[in-house]
């Protein structure tokens, strides 16, 4: 019997006891329990995005959330900036497409995290910008940007900042109302270790002044302004997926408990251990700029990258993510945020090592783990 | 202990099987796994709709589909005729105000199916229109419209029939193909006996048609020619709700086994039963064309309705449903379909007798019960 490990940058393994959760009798959402529970949840997702401001659960993935933001925040014909370094980017330009939206595309390198002062320029040229949409954790190379840096660059104009933050929150250090993040878009099957199917969305007063602005909505499923009316009652304009959401006051009130600022640094720990055990085997990280929720390793050339992932699999039970786009076969993508628990680390870490050997790379056996487990020591 | 009985016309009981589906380890969707689930999932829709049009699995409520229904097939300055005889009607008419869509309203008194006639002189005064949007089921009256006609009638035409089956697929007699129902939306937690979460569309030849001849969809969450790009290759465009896919292998499965016709049947059973339940006690139903799947009942003037509602479920732990906006607190609806069995209406049944009597009303007690057990027998 192998022991499946499903170690891929979303969906993440779920608690078993947020599993359970899920197998509890069905029970209507426009009850008092519901908007209890709704409210909790809202109270906890506050908290893992460190805001006070208003929070609103959608039913759907995290790429409607993302859709939310810009439908609601730029009208068409308005003008927003999109930073596109790799797969999750290009989501926000071809949604400013979609609608109509103006898009200036700061195009960076795949791997690397946009200068905060190529955004103060581009907003000092183009003071008519709406928003400046970005990734925290760009998912597909494993990058991380410097939030607060570019919160005080965009604080600083009529713009707001929205951050697609669904491998980032509840894995990097995040902190929306310090750094001022505007609007901060998430989903459940990341670091929140719940199945997929939920999205989250966090608004500031300032972007509510841009969604209040726009006199009518460019959609109905995702009018942030129904949501905000049907929450003064806890409740939502349509049928939640109210199992989902169960679980999710489960799965945030572990995070919880296990205390924010912990989850960010254990996150840290297991990314700096599947670092170390990595470069140890000479083998080396894609991103120049790394978020801590991803680990992206680049494959030796001798080695086939489709083979590798679907040996680890057969071989050992171990999911993990091949790259997309051009990075296909070239790297692979290991989750560390979410459940998962530095004896997890080593054991995916024994897994890479014998799967490199089973593929004819020279290794030294346990020199890998060895230097994981050292890294894991040292917090 | 009192035991739960949710009897609203949606969210529905889950079996408990299908509980435990969702307590199962998570897995990725992007693995062959995910496909060959997917492709099943699509099959036994199509089997409960009886379609062999595309259908597609969207990460939404039932809200979503219906979105997706309007936003794909009528672009903005086009015009639509939308049936409004309940809340549900509106949502059509609000999606038509909300995307641009010239909107023809065929305002039907609650509680009445229209007339088929009606569509057809519209259609015929109003040649250039895109789309005919109805219920139907219309859940907030328990109306059901007669679907074959005016399917007849929509087919004579350049328009296409979109036709909100939330809560009559897997319920009423539908049969997609045949009627000439162009799009039937969807949701997961009424008929197909599972939580909310999932919205599901199919889309005939014609609707493509209109589908393909917009250039630019109104959106790309719900943009459904990225959804039949994806399922290609049995994807998603986004990260699909593949726990509740998971459940709906399961609950579909059942209704398969069953046999459509069967539960069809059976719905309508349960509904006459309790129909003839009510009607012995002196109760009157609301709906002149009733659904079979939601027993809407009128309560005698003595009666406050929220109290009403509220004493079922302390009592005997059966919730229902309230009136919505002009028939709040005037009557309630109980759900005859998905997870409900014959015995559960006798149950039911025994707490409207009981509450009745519990609030002064007249009740010969056993009587409504024995009416609704005779009408079982009798199918």
């Amino acid at each position: 019997m192998t022991k499946a490990r499903l170690m891929t940058p979303g969906p993440v393994e779920v608690p078993p006891e947020v599993m359970l959760e899920m197998a509890r009798p069905i029970t209507h959402h426009r009850t008092a329990e519901f908007r209890t529970l709704l409210g909790e949840v809202v109270e906890l997702v506050q908290y893992v995005l460190q805001t006070k401001n208003d929070v609103f659960v959608l039913t759907s993935s995290g790429s409607g959330a993302m859709e939310a933001a810009l439908v609601n925040t730029c009208p068409p014909g308005s003008k927003a900036i999109a930073v596109v370094a790799g797969k999750f980017g290009e989501r926000w330009r071809d949604l400013c497409k979609a609608f109509g939206v103006e898009c200036i595309e700061l195009d960076v390198e795949w791997g690397h995290a946009v200068d905060p002062a190529l955004i103060e320029k581009t907003l000092a040229e183009n003071p008519d910008v709406q928003a400046v949409f970005l990734q925290h954790s760009e998912t597909s190379t494993g990058c991380a940007v410097d939030l607060e840096a570019i919160g005080k660059v965009v604080a600083k104009t009529d713009a707001i900042l929205v951050a697609d933050c669904i491998t980032s929150a509840g894995a990097l250090e995040l902190r929306c109302d310090q750094w001022g993040v505007d609007i901060a878009v998430t989903g459940s099957q990341k670091a929140f270790m719940l199945p997929p199917g939920l999205g989250f969305i966090s608004v500031s007063p300032k972007a509510w002044a841009k969604i209040d602005a726009n006199e009518k909505p460019a959609c109905l499923y995702f009018d942030l302004k129904a949501y905000r009316k049907s929450m003064t009652k806890s409740d939502t304009p349509y049928t939640p997926a109210n199992t989902l959401i169960l679980a999710a006051k489960k799965a945030l009130s572990m995070i919880k408990e296990t205390g924010i600022e912990n989850v960010w640094s254990g996150t840290k720990t297991r990314y700096n251990a599947l670092r170390a055990g990595c470069e140890t085997l000479g083998l080396t990280l894609f991103a120049a700029d790394p978020s801590f929720s991803v680990v992206t390793i680049k494959l030796p050339e001798s080695i086939d990258g489709a083979e590798f992932i679907k040996l680890l699999q057969s071989k050992f039970g171990v999911k993990v993510a091949g790259g997309q786009a051009h990075l296909k076969g070239r790297i692979f993508r290991v989750s560390t945020m979410g459940f998962v628990d530095p004896l997890d680390c080593l054991a995916v870490m024994g897994a890479i090592e014998l799967t490199l050997s089973a593929m004819d790379h020279p290794i030294d056996y346990g020199q890998g783990l060895a230097a994981a487990e050292k890294a894991l020591v040292e917090g």
